[in-house]
């Protein structure tokens, strides 16, 4: 029996007139805001919530805990020592994994950098009403567990399967749908051998904190946030794909409301700098003295590995190429890290106002625009950060 | 020689007429918001960077690592092996400690909750525009270290001093001043025995993380954050009262920009609510079922115990009393923890809407207030969180 299918078909629906006329007041449509319109209390709400990385942190290779980037949907669950994994749906064998199950499988471990799929969305104009990230939700972190596909191996995928549809603990309404969070890959995706999906249950080698999905969660190298469910308990073999609210009505990339749009998955090229010198505390427009400065910073894309990252010191009028780091030796012989690159370039400051940037490159040739394309939802934006910085003698 | 107290007059000075006029024009005087003006996005940067406490973490007795509250003024610095921390001015023996130094002083745990002095500032009106707290920033640590009173005696404190100042290692511009974070404490409260100045270099059993002041921090129980110096490198006996920047000019309860005002010291108290049920994404309206729920937070208070939490399920027009779990067990024979105390209270949930609100009282009175007193830069805020709830059938 596919009850995950039966139960995402539920999620979608948007429950009897009564309830639906409550959760509405509470939980209204997405929406754009107004041109001239400031943040809302209920998108800071969101960003004192949730946080990104602070941007003097791309100093270190993986990032320290508590500065990885986080955004949690609805509230972080709590999951006492009765928690279990199960597997199941269009599997000859269904399963139900503890967390002493799943550490009896070979460990993995994957350097993996992740991004939310709505970084920078509160930049666009006119700007989608949602958690309002700026520039900094990123992180990289070493995730240890059991690849899926050796999960799905043991518990044997029937061979109608087409997708995995992965549930998270973690439960609320959102645009007027009460739901479990959940997203769905497919079979393909979900069994590769490169990226692999990890079943992770450690993060840096400890177990994984609250806000990261304890006591399991997926992690999806390459895609955008939204796809490594946190709080995994259920991975159910579906024989048609999911239409859950996470993967149907939101993460897509949509010009208008009614724009089926198309999926939101791997991440897109961005590079970002360590901001130089030392900041203003309101406006965080940098300080730096006169003469030669090491501009640094990383570099990923999801799509392909990073091939070029170029800075320009005169808000992007020229630009000229930095030195990009190896690939990160905790990469396995694949081709494309999963984590991104250090890159460094010179930069001799001179008295008077800088705007600095850099710019990503990856192997298919995507790059970032100085102008981001709009979307509704404000997905997969990656233009160039701009770093202004004062210049002035001691 | 007292180098420290010279120091502090430059601070304050505004330096060159030329480097002021630059510095100026990316350091803008501390200003009050437009009542119509949305929030900015110089605001939102900083609330991107720094983060509060998830509410639903209230659940922990000890918030879990990168759940407590941050705010960084300027950048994270990054200190490496050769770090010390000096001691010196009116001393008679100045001390140049390392981090094996500090370990080898008997070392001594307490468990302190710490809050942001702008915690609730954004919900202020007009609004001081700064970091934009909601009611969220704050965080329960057991922090480890050398009491500060030790180290003062090993060093020999002069007749003549009357306080102390703490320099950390992060330096930046705040209302076109440059400086490095630093603050006083008079020589009383820098050597009381309760509560005891910690010279912390451990945070819940573990060394600091880098965005709690790694190595090394100032714990100051019962006071606001700004008085827990961070990345601690200095401490100078003088024997005149500090007039820097973080002490003379922010971090005081003023009606208006010429108002010497009063400083800004020990935490208000309050008590917050883990919201029930679960929320809606975008608004965190929260969805309860109708029959008993057990509704319960924390309460805190740095100027005396906390003798009382009420609850209201009717927004304030009536209350009940909360039970409140006794004085934390880490708390040593003294009369105050300087932890938060867990409270609970039933309630039937009806369908409708309610705003459930709770407010904590100390052993000198103080209680919270429904509407706040207005200050301009938006310290001790500790108006009644409200938290409004939808009672619905399943």
């Amino acid at each position: 029996m596919d009850s995950r299918t039966d139960q995402a078909s539920q999620v979608v629906s948007r429950g009897t007139a009564d309830s639906r006329g409550s959760l509405d007041a509470i939980s209204t449509p997405g929406r754009v805001a107004d041109p001239t319109e400031g943040i809302s209390h209920e998108e800071l709400g969101l960003a004192a919530r949730n946080h990104g990385l602070p941007l003097e942190a791309l100093r270190y290779d993986v990032t320290p805990p508590g500065l990885h980037y986080i955004l949690t949907h609805y509230d972080m669950p709590v999951l006492d020592a009765a928690w279990t994994l199960t597997i199941g749906g269009r599997v000859r064998t269904p399963l139900t994994l503890d967390l002493a199950a799943l550490r009896a499988f070979p460990p993995v471990t994957h350097r993996v950098t992740m991004e939310c799929a709505g970084n920078g969305r509160a930049r666009l104009t006119p700007r989608p009403v949602s958690q309002p990230w700026l520039v900094e939700a990123v992180g990289t972190a070493d995730w240890t567990g059991v690849p899926l596909r050796t999960l799905l191996t043991e518990a044997g995928v029937e061979p109608d399967a087409v997708e995995a549809v992965f549930t998270g603990a973690d439960h609320g309404v959102e645009r007027g749908v009460e739901q479990d969070y959940a997203r769905s890959l497919t079979l393909a995706d979900a069994t590769a051998t490169d990226p692999e999906v990890l079943v992770a249950y450690e993060m840096n080698g400890a177990p994984l904190p609250p806000q990261h999905g304890h006591p399991v969660r997926l992690v999806v190298p390459g895609w955008y946030g939204m796809a490594h469910v946190k709080w995994l308990r259920d991975i159910t073999l579906t024989d048609t794909p999911f239409t859950g609210f996470q993967q149907a009505v939101a993460y897509r990339y949509r010009q208008s409301p009614d724009d089926p749009g198309t999926p939101v998955t791997r991440i897109a090229p961005r590079a970002l700098m360590v901001p130089p010198g030392f900041p203003d505390f309101m406006s965080r427009t940098r300080v730096v003295r006169p003469g030669p400065l090491r501009l640094e910073g990383r570099a990923w894309s999801g799509r392909a590995p990073v091939t070029k990252v170029e800075v320009s010191t005169d808000d992007g009028d020229t630009w000229y190429e930095a030195e990009l780091a190896p690939q990160d030796r905790h990469s396995r012989s694949h081709s494309h890290s999963w984590a991104w690159r250090h890159w460094h370039a010179p930069w001799t400051a001179t008295p008077g106002t800088h705007v600095l940037t850099a710019r990503a490159t990856d192997a298919e040739g995507d790059t970032q625009p100085v102008t981001q394309p709009w979307n509704r939802g404000g997905f997969g934006n990656n233009a160039v950060q701009r770093v202004t910085v004062l210049c002035e003698p001691q």
